[in-house]
Protein backbone atom coordinates (compact mmCIF):
# COMPACT_ATOMS: atom_id res chain seq x y z
CA UNK A 1 0.00 0.00 0.00
CA UNK A 2 1.27 3.53 -0.90
CA UNK A 3 0.37 6.47 1.36
CA UNK A 4 0.52 10.16 1.57
CA UNK A 5 0.97 11.49 4.61
CA UNK A 6 0.68 15.16 5.38
CA UNK A 7 -0.17 17.61 8.29
CA UNK A 8 -0.82 20.92 9.12
CA UNK A 9 2.14 21.60 11.97
CA UNK A 10 4.65 21.16 9.25
CA UNK A 11 7.35 18.44 7.76
CA UNK A 12 9.30 18.71 11.18
CA UNK A 13 6.37 18.70 13.56
CA UNK A 14 6.84 15.23 15.99
CA UNK A 15 3.04 14.36 15.36
CA UNK A 16 3.96 13.36 11.40
CA UNK A 17 6.96 11.90 12.45
CA UNK A 18 5.14 9.69 14.68
CA UNK A 19 2.48 8.83 12.57
CA UNK A 20 4.84 8.07 9.56
CA UNK A 21 6.76 5.56 11.82
CA UNK A 22 3.54 3.84 12.36
CA UNK A 23 2.32 3.55 8.80
CA UNK A 24 5.49 2.27 7.59
CA UNK A 25 3.69 -1.22 9.20
CA UNK A 26 1.29 -0.66 6.72
CA UNK A 27 2.95 0.09 3.55
CA UNK A 28 5.32 2.84 1.95
CA UNK A 29 4.78 6.00 3.51
CA UNK A 30 6.12 9.35 1.59
CA UNK A 31 5.22 12.78 3.29
CA UNK A 32 4.83 15.85 1.47
CA UNK A 33 4.00 18.84 4.23
CA UNK A 34 4.01 22.41 4.66
CA UNK A 35 7.49 23.55 5.17
CA UNK A 36 6.34 25.77 8.33
CA UNK A 37 3.58 25.06 10.90
CA UNK A 38 -0.06 26.23 9.38
CA UNK A 39 -2.42 25.69 12.07
CA UNK A 40 -5.78 27.02 11.92
CA UNK A 41 -5.53 27.85 7.96
CA UNK A 42 -8.55 25.83 6.92
CA UNK A 43 -8.96 25.53 3.88
CA UNK A 44 -6.21 27.86 1.93
CA UNK A 45 -5.16 27.36 -0.96
CA UNK A 46 -2.04 29.66 -2.44
CA UNK A 47 -2.67 31.20 -5.43
CA UNK A 48 -0.33 34.46 -5.67
CA UNK A 49 3.19 33.14 -4.27
CA UNK A 50 5.04 30.69 -5.93
CA UNK A 51 5.43 27.37 -4.29
CA UNK A 52 9.12 26.51 -3.27
CA UNK A 53 9.60 22.41 -2.96
CA UNK A 54 12.60 20.48 -1.13
CA UNK A 55 13.03 17.22 -1.45
CA UNK A 56 14.17 15.70 1.96
CA UNK A 57 15.81 12.47 3.64
CA UNK A 58 15.85 10.86 6.51
CA UNK A 59 18.94 11.17 8.74
CA UNK A 60 20.18 8.03 6.70
CA UNK A 61 19.99 9.93 3.80
CA UNK A 62 17.21 7.96 2.85
CA UNK A 63 14.08 9.68 0.79
CA UNK A 64 11.45 10.83 2.67
CA UNK A 65 9.13 13.03 0.83
CA UNK A 66 8.85 16.78 0.34
CA UNK A 67 8.12 20.01 2.01
CA UNK A 68 6.49 22.87 0.06
CA UNK A 69 6.42 26.61 0.99
CA UNK A 70 2.52 26.77 1.16
CA UNK A 71 -0.65 25.39 2.90
CA UNK A 72 -1.69 22.00 3.82
CA UNK A 73 -4.25 21.82 0.81
CA UNK A 74 -0.89 23.08 -1.61
CA UNK A 75 1.00 20.03 -0.29
CA UNK A 76 -1.92 17.43 -1.38
CA UNK A 77 -2.80 19.26 -4.47
CA UNK A 78 1.34 19.33 -5.60
CA UNK A 79 1.68 15.17 -4.31
CA UNK A 80 -0.94 14.09 -6.43
CA UNK A 81 -0.09 16.46 -9.99
CA UNK A 82 3.38 16.95 -10.04
CA UNK A 83 5.27 14.86 -6.78
CA UNK A 84 4.20 11.29 -6.47
CA UNK A 85 5.88 8.75 -9.39
CA UNK A 86 1.96 7.04 -8.74
CA UNK A 87 -1.07 7.78 -7.40
CA UNK A 88 -1.19 6.70 -3.58
CA UNK A 89 -3.60 4.35 -2.16
CA UNK A 90 -4.39 6.38 1.12
CA UNK A 91 -4.02 10.17 1.83
CA UNK A 92 -3.82 10.36 5.54
CA UNK A 93 -3.33 14.12 7.31
CA UNK A 94 -1.94 14.17 11.02
CA UNK A 95 -1.32 13.65 13.64
CA UNK A 96 -2.01 17.09 14.55
CA UNK A 97 -1.27 18.47 18.20
CA UNK A 98 -4.77 19.01 19.38
CA UNK A 99 -8.04 17.61 18.47
CA UNK A 100 -9.94 18.72 15.19
CA UNK A 101 -13.99 18.42 16.68
CA UNK A 102 -16.91 20.26 16.31
CA UNK A 103 -16.88 23.56 14.16
CA UNK A 104 -13.24 23.33 14.39
CA UNK A 105 -13.67 20.95 11.67
CA UNK A 106 -13.93 24.05 9.50
CA UNK A 107 -10.98 25.85 10.85
CA UNK A 108 -8.54 22.78 10.23
CA UNK A 109 -5.81 22.87 7.99
CA UNK A 110 -5.69 18.80 8.96
CA UNK A 111 -8.94 18.41 7.65
CA UNK A 112 -9.08 20.46 5.20
CA UNK A 113 -5.86 18.42 3.81
CA UNK A 114 -7.61 15.53 3.80
CA UNK A 115 -11.37 17.13 2.12
CA UNK A 116 -8.28 18.14 -0.64
CA UNK A 117 -7.50 14.15 -0.87
CA UNK A 118 -11.73 13.27 -1.21
CA UNK A 119 -11.51 16.24 -4.23
CA UNK A 120 -9.58 14.07 -5.87
CA UNK A 121 -11.13 10.67 -4.85
CA UNK A 122 -8.31 9.80 -2.59
CA UNK A 123 -9.30 7.74 0.39
CA UNK A 124 -8.37 10.29 2.89
CA UNK A 125 -8.15 10.23 6.84
CA UNK A 126 -7.25 13.17 9.17
CA UNK A 127 -5.77 12.09 12.19
CA UNK A 128 -5.74 14.31 15.67
CA UNK A 129 -4.49 14.09 19.35
CA UNK A 130 -6.24 15.90 22.19
CA UNK A 131 -4.53 18.14 24.22
CA UNK A 132 -5.42 19.75 27.47
CA UNK A 133 -1.62 20.40 28.52
CA UNK A 134 0.70 21.71 25.34
CA UNK A 135 3.58 19.18 26.65
CA UNK A 136 1.75 16.52 28.06
CA UNK A 137 1.20 15.30 23.70
CA UNK A 138 2.35 11.74 24.08
CA UNK A 139 2.59 11.19 20.18
CA UNK A 140 4.03 7.46 21.05
CA UNK A 141 1.02 6.13 22.94
CA UNK A 142 -1.50 7.17 20.26
CA UNK A 143 0.23 6.42 17.09
CA UNK A 144 -0.70 2.40 17.32
CA UNK A 145 -4.34 3.57 18.46
CA UNK A 146 -4.47 5.42 15.24
CA UNK A 147 -3.24 2.84 13.16
CA UNK A 148 -6.10 0.11 14.53
CA UNK A 149 -8.51 2.05 14.16
CA UNK A 150 -7.17 3.05 10.32
CA UNK A 151 -6.86 -0.53 9.57
CA UNK A 152 -10.21 -0.88 10.91
CA UNK A 153 -11.61 1.63 8.53
CA UNK A 154 -9.77 0.48 5.48
CA UNK A 155 -11.08 -3.16 6.30
CA UNK A 156 -14.58 -1.60 5.45
CA UNK A 157 -13.34 -1.44 1.84
CA UNK A 158 -14.04 2.67 1.66
CA UNK A 159 -15.23 3.92 -2.12
CA UNK A 160 -13.01 6.15 -3.37
CA UNK A 161 -13.39 9.81 -2.11
CA UNK A 162 -14.04 8.41 1.07
CA UNK A 163 -13.20 10.74 3.99
CA UNK A 164 -12.65 10.52 7.84
CA UNK A 165 -11.71 12.49 11.00
CA UNK A 166 -9.85 10.45 13.66
CA UNK A 167 -9.67 12.08 16.97
CA UNK A 168 -7.73 10.61 20.33
CA UNK A 169 -8.40 11.70 23.45
CA UNK A 170 -5.68 13.36 25.40
CA UNK A 171 -3.78 10.62 27.97
CA UNK A 172 -4.85 12.53 30.75
CA UNK A 173 -8.25 11.76 30.00
CA UNK A 174 -7.12 7.99 31.69
CA UNK A 175 -7.07 4.78 29.44
CA UNK A 176 -9.07 5.19 26.42
CA UNK A 177 -12.54 3.47 27.05
CA UNK A 178 -13.04 2.31 22.91
CA UNK A 179 -14.16 4.10 19.90
CA UNK A 180 -17.45 5.92 19.09
CA UNK A 181 -18.53 6.59 15.12
CA UNK A 182 -20.02 10.14 15.67
CA UNK A 183 -21.72 12.94 14.52
CA UNK A 184 -19.55 16.64 13.84
CA UNK A 185 -20.26 18.61 16.84
CA UNK A 186 -22.73 22.00 15.98
CA UNK A 187 -23.05 23.38 18.99
CA UNK A 188 -21.40 27.09 19.64
CA UNK A 189 -18.17 28.06 21.01
CA UNK A 190 -17.36 30.43 23.72
CA UNK A 191 -14.16 32.76 22.71
CA UNK A 192 -13.05 36.04 23.36
CA UNK A 193 -9.97 38.38 22.33
CA UNK A 194 -7.95 40.70 24.21
CA UNK A 195 -7.75 44.26 23.57
CA UNK A 196 -4.55 45.87 23.71
CA UNK A 197 -2.94 48.78 22.85
CA UNK A 198 0.63 49.13 21.39
CA UNK A 199 3.30 51.59 21.84
CA UNK A 200 2.16 54.15 19.18
CA UNK A 201 -1.64 54.00 20.12
CA UNK A 202 -2.53 51.79 18.10
CA UNK A 203 -5.76 49.31 18.87
CA UNK A 204 -5.28 45.31 18.48
CA UNK A 205 -6.20 42.23 19.34
CA UNK A 206 -5.27 38.46 20.44
CA UNK A 207 -7.51 35.78 19.68
CA UNK A 208 -8.22 34.38 22.94
CA UNK A 209 -6.64 30.65 23.40
CA UNK A 210 -9.71 29.25 25.67
CA UNK A 211 -11.68 29.03 22.68
CA UNK A 212 -13.68 26.10 23.72
CA UNK A 213 -17.51 24.23 23.61
CA UNK A 214 -18.73 24.42 26.88
CA UNK A 215 -21.71 22.49 26.00
CA UNK A 216 -21.15 19.65 23.08
CA UNK A 217 -24.46 18.14 21.77
CA UNK A 218 -24.79 14.09 23.15
CA UNK A 219 -23.71 12.16 20.55
CA UNK A 220 -21.07 14.33 18.92
CA UNK A 221 -16.96 14.24 18.52
CA UNK A 222 -16.35 16.85 21.04
CA UNK A 223 -18.85 14.87 23.66
CA UNK A 224 -17.56 11.49 23.09
CA UNK A 225 -13.63 12.67 23.19
CA UNK A 226 -14.56 14.63 26.80
CA UNK A 227 -15.49 10.99 27.93
CA UNK A 228 -12.32 9.45 26.88
CA UNK A 229 -13.89 7.48 23.13
CA UNK A 230 -11.72 7.83 19.94
CA UNK A 231 -13.60 9.15 17.54
CA UNK A 232 -13.88 8.52 14.17
CA UNK A 233 -16.26 10.76 11.72
CA UNK A 234 -17.09 10.36 8.31
CA UNK A 235 -17.15 13.47 6.28
CA UNK A 236 -18.21 14.85 3.13
CA UNK A 237 -17.97 18.43 1.47
CA UNK A 238 -21.34 18.88 0.28
CA UNK A 239 -22.28 22.25 2.19
CA UNK A 240 -26.01 22.09 0.84
CA UNK A 241 -28.47 22.06 3.66
CA UNK A 242 -31.05 19.63 1.76
CA UNK A 243 -34.00 20.07 4.05
CA UNK A 244 -34.10 23.97 3.53
CA UNK A 245 -33.53 23.61 -0.25
CA UNK A 246 -36.55 21.85 -0.78
CA UNK A 247 -38.51 24.38 1.20
CA UNK A 248 -36.88 27.52 -1.05
CA UNK A 249 -37.75 25.39 -4.20
CA UNK A 250 -41.35 26.12 -3.40
CA UNK A 251 -41.44 29.69 -3.72
CA UNK A 252 -41.08 31.90 -6.35
CA UNK A 253 -37.83 34.33 -7.29
CA UNK A 254 -37.16 36.90 -9.14
CA UNK A 255 -34.82 39.32 -10.20
CA UNK B 1 -32.17 46.98 9.56
CA UNK B 2 -28.49 46.32 10.75
CA UNK B 3 -26.33 45.14 8.20
CA UNK B 4 -22.41 43.68 8.98
CA UNK B 5 -20.56 43.41 5.55
CA UNK B 6 -17.58 41.83 5.28
CA UNK B 7 -15.31 40.70 1.99
CA UNK B 8 -12.24 38.96 1.23
CA UNK B 9 -10.99 40.66 -1.38
CA UNK B 10 -10.38 43.49 1.27
CA UNK B 11 -11.57 46.62 2.27
CA UNK B 12 -10.87 48.48 -0.78
CA UNK B 13 -12.24 46.25 -2.95
CA UNK B 14 -14.43 47.65 -5.98
CA UNK B 15 -17.14 44.69 -5.07
CA UNK B 16 -17.59 45.92 -1.39
CA UNK B 17 -18.16 49.54 -2.09
CA UNK B 18 -20.48 48.72 -4.67
CA UNK B 19 -22.35 46.42 -2.18
CA UNK B 20 -22.23 48.70 0.81
CA UNK B 21 -23.86 51.49 -1.37
CA UNK B 22 -26.91 49.18 -2.43
CA UNK B 23 -27.70 47.39 1.10
CA UNK B 24 -27.84 51.20 2.68
CA UNK B 25 -31.31 50.92 0.88
CA UNK B 26 -32.08 48.09 3.03
CA UNK B 27 -30.50 49.60 6.54
CA UNK B 28 -27.82 50.76 8.25
CA UNK B 29 -24.21 49.37 6.71
CA UNK B 30 -20.90 48.49 9.11
CA UNK B 31 -18.29 47.52 7.44
CA UNK B 32 -15.57 45.34 8.91
CA UNK B 33 -13.14 43.84 6.73
CA UNK B 34 -9.86 42.79 6.02
CA UNK B 35 -7.25 45.62 5.27
CA UNK B 36 -5.45 43.65 2.15
CA UNK B 37 -7.28 40.93 -0.45
CA UNK B 38 -7.30 37.82 1.36
CA UNK B 39 -8.53 35.61 -1.42
CA UNK B 40 -8.80 31.77 -1.29
CA UNK B 41 -7.77 31.75 2.82
CA UNK B 42 -10.58 29.42 3.32
CA UNK B 43 -11.15 29.63 6.82
CA UNK B 44 -8.62 30.76 8.08
CA UNK B 45 -8.48 32.35 11.42
CA UNK B 46 -5.25 34.34 12.89
CA UNK B 47 -3.83 32.54 16.18
CA UNK B 48 -0.30 33.30 16.28
CA UNK B 49 -0.20 37.38 15.29
CA UNK B 50 -2.41 40.44 16.37
CA UNK B 51 -4.88 41.74 14.97
CA UNK B 52 -4.48 44.95 14.39
CA UNK B 53 -7.53 47.84 13.67
CA UNK B 54 -7.95 50.87 11.65
CA UNK B 55 -11.25 52.91 11.97
CA UNK B 56 -12.33 54.17 8.93
CA UNK B 57 -14.03 56.76 7.57
CA UNK B 58 -15.54 57.68 4.15
CA UNK B 59 -14.66 60.20 1.71
CA UNK B 60 -17.05 63.07 4.01
CA UNK B 61 -15.64 61.53 6.85
CA UNK B 62 -18.00 59.90 8.44
CA UNK B 63 -18.24 56.56 10.13
CA UNK B 64 -17.71 54.15 7.53
CA UNK B 65 -16.29 50.81 9.92
CA UNK B 66 -13.06 48.72 10.96
CA UNK B 67 -10.27 46.95 8.21
CA UNK B 68 -8.60 44.57 10.11
CA UNK B 69 -4.96 43.44 9.69
CA UNK B 70 -6.29 39.35 9.38
CA UNK B 71 -8.89 36.39 7.52
CA UNK B 72 -12.53 37.44 6.61
CA UNK B 73 -13.56 35.10 9.88
CA UNK B 74 -11.78 36.99 11.84
CA UNK B 75 -13.32 40.48 10.67
CA UNK B 76 -16.65 38.51 11.85
CA UNK B 77 -15.66 37.19 14.75
CA UNK B 78 -14.01 40.66 15.96
CA UNK B 79 -16.70 42.52 14.63
CA UNK B 80 -19.77 40.57 16.83
CA UNK B 81 -17.55 40.06 19.93
CA UNK B 82 -15.79 43.63 20.40
CA UNK B 83 -16.29 46.46 17.19
CA UNK B 84 -20.03 46.27 16.84
CA UNK B 85 -22.09 48.20 19.62
CA UNK B 86 -25.36 46.16 18.77
CA UNK B 87 -25.61 42.71 17.31
CA UNK B 88 -26.91 42.92 13.78
CA UNK B 89 -29.72 41.57 12.00
CA UNK B 90 -27.56 40.38 8.75
CA UNK B 91 -24.27 39.25 7.99
CA UNK B 92 -23.46 39.83 4.12
CA UNK B 93 -20.17 39.03 2.90
CA UNK B 94 -19.05 40.05 -0.88
CA UNK B 95 -19.42 41.28 -3.36
CA UNK B 96 -16.71 39.01 -4.55
CA UNK B 97 -14.60 39.48 -7.69
CA UNK B 98 -14.91 35.93 -8.84
CA UNK B 99 -17.98 33.47 -8.29
CA UNK B 100 -17.99 30.85 -5.22
CA UNK B 101 -19.61 27.80 -6.94
CA UNK B 102 -18.83 23.53 -6.63
CA UNK B 103 -15.83 22.88 -4.32
CA UNK B 104 -14.53 26.67 -4.51
CA UNK B 105 -17.10 26.95 -1.75
CA UNK B 106 -14.48 25.48 0.39
CA UNK B 107 -11.84 27.81 -0.81
CA UNK B 108 -13.51 30.73 -0.29
CA UNK B 109 -12.55 33.60 2.36
CA UNK B 110 -16.28 35.36 1.11
CA UNK B 111 -18.33 32.01 2.10
CA UNK B 112 -15.83 31.06 4.98
CA UNK B 113 -16.78 35.02 6.65
CA UNK B 114 -20.27 33.77 5.94
CA UNK B 115 -19.94 30.52 7.65
CA UNK B 116 -18.49 32.35 10.57
CA UNK B 117 -21.85 34.71 11.41
CA UNK B 118 -23.67 31.42 11.01
CA UNK B 119 -21.63 29.71 13.86
CA UNK B 120 -22.77 33.08 16.09
CA UNK B 121 -26.95 32.27 14.90
CA UNK B 122 -26.53 35.38 12.36
CA UNK B 123 -28.52 34.90 9.37
CA UNK B 124 -25.67 34.93 6.86
CA UNK B 125 -24.98 35.43 3.34
CA UNK B 126 -22.09 35.37 0.93
CA UNK B 127 -22.37 37.23 -2.35
CA UNK B 128 -19.93 36.58 -5.70
CA UNK B 129 -20.00 38.00 -8.97
CA UNK B 130 -18.56 35.39 -11.60
CA UNK B 131 -16.25 36.78 -14.15
CA UNK B 132 -14.87 35.12 -17.32
CA UNK B 133 -12.54 38.56 -17.90
CA UNK B 134 -11.15 39.94 -14.91
CA UNK B 135 -11.39 43.23 -15.98
CA UNK B 136 -15.18 43.19 -17.46
CA UNK B 137 -16.65 42.86 -14.09
CA UNK B 138 -19.58 44.92 -13.36
CA UNK B 139 -20.30 45.58 -9.79
CA UNK B 140 -23.11 48.19 -10.62
CA UNK B 141 -25.14 46.31 -12.53
CA UNK B 142 -24.88 43.14 -10.30
CA UNK B 143 -25.54 44.96 -6.71
CA UNK B 144 -29.33 46.14 -7.64
CA UNK B 145 -29.85 42.34 -8.58
CA UNK B 146 -27.73 40.75 -5.03
CA UNK B 147 -29.70 43.59 -3.26
CA UNK B 148 -33.18 41.96 -4.48
CA UNK B 149 -32.35 38.30 -4.18
CA UNK B 150 -31.39 39.24 -0.01
CA UNK B 151 -34.59 41.01 0.10
CA UNK B 152 -36.94 38.09 -0.69
CA UNK B 153 -34.63 35.22 1.14
CA UNK B 154 -35.34 38.01 4.28
CA UNK B 155 -38.92 37.69 3.27
CA UNK B 156 -38.88 33.95 4.08
CA UNK B 157 -37.88 35.25 7.90
CA UNK B 158 -35.27 32.97 7.95
CA UNK B 159 -34.20 31.08 11.34
CA UNK B 160 -31.25 32.46 13.11
CA UNK B 161 -27.78 31.10 11.66
CA UNK B 162 -29.11 30.59 8.48
CA UNK B 163 -26.73 30.59 5.79
CA UNK B 164 -26.91 31.56 2.12
CA UNK B 165 -24.51 31.48 -0.84
CA UNK B 166 -25.61 33.49 -3.74
CA UNK B 167 -23.87 33.98 -6.95
CA UNK B 168 -24.38 36.25 -9.88
CA UNK B 169 -23.50 35.42 -13.40
CA UNK B 170 -20.95 37.19 -15.44
CA UNK B 171 -22.22 39.90 -17.82
CA UNK B 172 -20.96 38.18 -20.99
CA UNK B 173 -23.41 35.23 -20.83
CA UNK B 174 -25.98 37.78 -21.28
CA UNK B 175 -29.45 39.05 -20.06
CA UNK B 176 -29.89 37.18 -16.34
CA UNK B 177 -32.40 34.39 -17.01
CA UNK B 178 -33.73 33.94 -13.72
CA UNK B 179 -32.73 32.51 -10.10
CA UNK B 180 -32.25 29.55 -9.19
CA UNK B 181 -32.23 27.72 -5.75
CA UNK B 182 -29.83 25.14 -6.16
CA UNK B 183 -27.18 22.57 -4.61
CA UNK B 184 -23.36 23.21 -3.96
CA UNK B 185 -21.86 21.37 -7.69
CA UNK B 186 -19.02 18.17 -6.00
CA UNK B 187 -18.01 16.77 -9.42
CA UNK B 188 -14.41 17.00 -9.79
CA UNK B 189 -12.37 19.96 -10.78
CA UNK B 190 -9.91 20.37 -13.44
CA UNK B 191 -6.55 21.93 -12.79
CA UNK B 192 -2.61 22.27 -12.78
CA UNK B 193 0.42 23.50 -11.68
CA UNK B 194 3.53 25.45 -13.50
CA UNK B 195 6.59 23.89 -12.82
CA UNK B 196 9.64 26.40 -12.63
CA UNK B 197 13.37 26.16 -11.87
CA UNK B 198 14.30 29.32 -10.13
CA UNK B 199 18.11 31.09 -10.48
CA UNK B 200 19.45 29.18 -7.90
CA UNK B 201 18.02 25.98 -9.18
CA UNK B 202 15.57 25.36 -6.83
CA UNK B 203 11.99 23.92 -7.96
CA UNK B 204 8.91 25.42 -7.39
CA UNK B 205 5.40 25.74 -8.69
CA UNK B 206 2.68 28.43 -9.42
CA UNK B 207 -1.10 26.96 -9.04
CA UNK B 208 -2.17 27.12 -12.49
CA UNK B 209 -4.83 29.74 -13.17
CA UNK B 210 -7.06 27.67 -15.50
CA UNK B 211 -8.68 25.89 -12.41
CA UNK B 212 -12.52 24.73 -13.40
CA UNK B 213 -15.07 22.38 -13.15
CA UNK B 214 -15.58 21.14 -16.74
CA UNK B 215 -18.44 18.65 -16.04
CA UNK B 216 -20.82 20.19 -13.20
CA UNK B 217 -23.77 17.58 -12.36
CA UNK B 218 -27.35 19.46 -13.22
CA UNK B 219 -29.41 21.23 -10.51
CA UNK B 220 -25.94 22.81 -8.90
CA UNK B 221 -24.95 26.25 -8.60
CA UNK B 222 -21.90 25.80 -11.30
CA UNK B 223 -24.47 24.79 -13.88
CA UNK B 224 -27.06 27.17 -13.65
CA UNK B 225 -24.84 29.68 -13.09
CA UNK B 226 -23.24 28.48 -16.46
CA UNK B 227 -26.86 28.71 -18.42
CA UNK B 228 -27.11 32.79 -17.16
CA UNK B 229 -29.38 31.88 -14.06
CA UNK B 230 -28.73 34.13 -10.62
CA UNK B 231 -27.77 30.97 -8.09
CA UNK B 232 -29.06 30.63 -4.42
CA UNK B 233 -27.72 27.73 -2.17
CA UNK B 234 -28.54 27.15 1.23
CA UNK B 235 -25.85 26.22 2.95
CA UNK B 236 -25.12 24.62 6.40
CA UNK B 237 -22.03 23.64 8.43
CA UNK B 238 -22.09 20.39 9.28
CA UNK B 239 -19.89 18.13 7.24
CA UNK B 240 -21.18 14.56 8.45
CA UNK B 241 -21.93 12.03 6.38
CA UNK B 242 -24.98 10.74 7.78
CA UNK B 243 -25.27 7.75 5.67
CA UNK B 244 -21.91 6.57 6.14
CA UNK B 245 -22.29 7.41 9.57
CA UNK B 246 -25.41 4.89 10.64
CA UNK B 247 -22.80 1.98 7.73
CA UNK B 248 -20.32 2.45 10.12
CA UNK B 249 -21.85 2.46 13.54
CA UNK B 250 -23.27 -0.92 12.83
CA UNK B 251 -19.97 -2.56 12.60
CA UNK B 252 -17.53 -3.26 16.19
CA UNK B 253 -14.75 -1.33 16.67
CA UNK B 254 -11.58 -1.55 18.56
CA UNK B 255 -8.50 0.15 20.09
Amino acid sequence: MRILLTNDDGVYAPGLRALRKELLQLGEVTVVAPATEQSAVGHSVTLLTPLLVQELRDEEQRFFGWAVEGRPADCVKLALLELLPDPPDLVVSGMNAGANAGINVLYSGTVAAAIEGAFFQQVSIAVSLEYTKPRALDFSAATPVARKVIEQILATKPSPGSLFNINIPAAERGPIKGVRITQQNVAPYQERFDRRVDPRGRTYFWTGSDFGCPEPNPDTDEHALRDGYVTVTPLQFDLTNRAQLRDLQRLKWEV
